[in-house]
């Protein structure tokens, strides 16, 4: 069979979800859709009473139907100037009446998420997201980067705080990584050089923003040659650049006619701000007094969102050099002024969708900056820093959100809208 | 910095884990390593006692130094002809005592997995499963193929049975996925069309075979415009052509000579064989009695391939038309014959690496399949049934464990070499 999009006149064979029938006196109009498009399908029921009585009867929209028949040229049809004329029909799947429509809200939506995606402009959003996974992946593979799958399930009792979920592993206890931070390092204490790593991740919060889920896909890089956050920022904005220029030529004009978005390539490098001129920003040309080493609210996010898109016309912009306080143990520290750090968060569209950083190295340094933030080292000797104390060239790295990313891109009101399936505190089904 | 394959006569400065030391009266030789190569640095120690006295203090293999220097011609030096005369050498990272070496035992070794992957050979093996994935992922997008981040959390209670792993989800219960079969069948009922999935899966299994682990990577497809178990094999065979074509054309040389293992690309179509050929093979051609309906044992596995191989020459075969009552209730029956099923394993050098089936897409046979394997269709009706009943085409689809995969395809002894990092019933960490 071939998709709709695809039919030429002639013979031909058709499967498709019913869109709608129209039964009139002598006609029935039926349109059919597939993913490339719609076909109207055209009854004369006086000729055809057995194909007539099918779609007469109690068949429901969102039905599927295979059919054979014939298509024909008719400049009176909206959909293509053509239509197909059956010469049989079968009815392959019966649905039953939608328990959503068009005024659902999104929880019952996500309920019956299935019926929900039976929306171009909805599946559009996935088509966009692995585009532009896969414009991450063909510039990682380019340049050498291994892909490493890392487990999700892990023994470390560091990780047993606030925000993890535990499993119950045979007669032990897991838990369900975080993030794929101390994997990705391990494989560069192994030698890997330059590694990225696609998985899920969780986070056991009770969060209920626009931008939180309880399990969502990260995408995480870790690499070498790495002497400062630069190194690390420049990898990231490349990244991203081949990432959204493969969604642009792809499905940019779809994107535009669907969904009413232009998707922006953006230009290198992307605007950087360090943390020190943010706060100045803040303070003298936002007129939003904060004080150094609080963190950013939302207000202040939008607040430098703005300024830096009036100023600079990007949609992007790296915060760099974050008070060594406020960021993990893991962090490498500035040598010439140790209460920064050489770490990053990246905005885009004020939400800040990635933090990374040069990382320590030094099983000693690190260590100690494990102390200073309140953990016991001994916790965490065989699942972290042993990875450090038989060498370990200097790295860094970073990780993001596809989904948070996928939203941003196209302007989606929630996670919700970006998630094939979302996670949250309430939501573990479907 | 440049690696070390890429340096050429002149000023560099370059990074590595050093590979050994070699100090003499008046001159020193060490050798570092990086990804690409190794590199002989040659320290004459009367005019450079500075920099000899950083290599014959207490600094271990494994450490890793950062060298300025020069790069001259010399035909003596094994490695390429060329050795740095350095200028300065930064001890990067310190390297202790290695708990393992050669003579380590596996267990041991994946203690310490990070050491033990410094190896190019071990490497190699995720290099090889780089572009097998990348392989697969280019040739399902090339054909429209959408890839869908599914959860791993489920709160599925008809899947809480044996063998699945439970996670304490805030003040409930719920569960770690077995495979994305039930989500990849949503994105069916949601017009996706074709997808695939690449997600973590868990076996709460007490298996220590060489192919099991109780987290692997699955590799998914889901597909309409299916007919028949032959149209699905037909993606499958097509797919792993595509994925081992890929790791052959980048990778074959170094995998030959390193691992000394020929990559074959398989020829396309594979042998088939209808499960009742198989019982029939191995009774009257491999005189291995059994009953049909009998599951096969290992030993039946190993006649049956070396049958098909020396019979066909090819490492791959498929078996397919198995018998309803050992499929999964998401199997299609055979229409002319209920008794068996639409589905298929795919063998490869006498290991099953994936199970596929055109699926039950129609709501009330489904039911009554369920019932039929003594399940109340009721503990499934929202979170699968529910699925089907508002209409879904014709569907098809297959599932694979890369490791397992990744084993076969470099004959490695356990898929614990073949895994980043493995996990078993006694193994969480690191």
């Amino acid at each position: 069979m071939e998709q709709i999009s695809k039919l030429t006149i002639g013979e031909c064979e058709v499967e498709g979800f019913i869109d709608r029938i129209r039964d009139q006196k002598s006609m029935q109009f039926i349109v059919i859709r597939d993913r490339s498009g719609k076909l109207q399908i055209t009854v004369d029921k006086a000729s055809k009473p057995e194909i007539a009585s099918i779609f007469s009867s109690n068949l429901l929209v969102d039905s599927v139907v295979r059919v054979k028949g014939t298509i024909v040229e008719n400049p009176y049809v909206k959909l293509g100037g053509k239509e197909l004329l059956p010469e049989s029909v079968e009815v392959v799947s019966r649905a039953e009446v939608s328990p959503i429509d068009s005024e659902s809200g999104i929880d019952q939506r996500l309920d019956y998420r299935w019926i929900d995606l039976r929306d171009s402009k909805k599946r559009l959003i996935f088509e966009v997201q692995t585009a532009l996974v896969h414009g991450f992946r063909k510039f990682l593979i380019e340049k050498d980067f291994i892909e490493v799958h890392c487990p999700t399930i892990s023994g470390n009792e560091s990780e047993s705080g606030a925000g993890v979920f535990e499993v119950k592993y045979f007669d032990r206890k897991a838990y369900l990584i975080q993030s794929p931070q101390f994997y990705k390092q391990m494989a560069i204490a192994g030698g890997f050089e330059r590694v990225f790593i696609s998985t899920p991740v969780y986070r056991a919060e009770n969060s209920h923003t626009k931008q939180h889920a309880t399990e969502f896909s990260g995408f995480d890089l870790e690499f070498t040659n790495v002497s400062d956050v630069e190194d690390v920022m420049k990898m990231e904005e490349e990244l991203l650049y081949a990432g959204i220029k493969e969604v642009k030529e792809k499905l940019g004009d779809r994107v535009k006619e669907e969904l009413g978005i232009d998707i922006v390539v953006p230009s290198l490098p992307f605007p950087r701000l360090t943390m020190k001129e943010a706060y100045d920003i803040l303070n003298n040309k936002c007129d939003f007094p904060i004080e150094e080493g609080e963190d950013f609210d939302r207000e202040a996010e939008k607040l430098l969102t703005a300024y830096m898109a009036k100023k600079t016309g990007h949609q992007f912009f790296f915060v760099k050099e974050y008070p060594s306080a406020v960021r993990p143990f893991y962090s490498m520290k500035k040598e010439d002024d140790k209460a920064y750090s050489k770490t990053y968060d990246l905005y885009y569209k004020d939400i800040e969708i990635t933090s990374g950083a040069q990382r320590e190295h030094r099983a000693d340094v690190l260590t100690e900056q494990i102390r200073e933030k309140g953990i016991d080292p001994k916790t965490m000797q065989e699942t972290y820093i042993d990875f450090f104390k038989y060498g370990c060239p200097p790295h860094g790295g970073f990780g993001m959100g596809l989904d948070r990313i996928t939203m941003l891109l196209l302007d989606l009101p929630s996670i919700k809208e970006a998630m094939f399936i979302f996670r949250g505190p309430e939501r573990i089904r479907p």
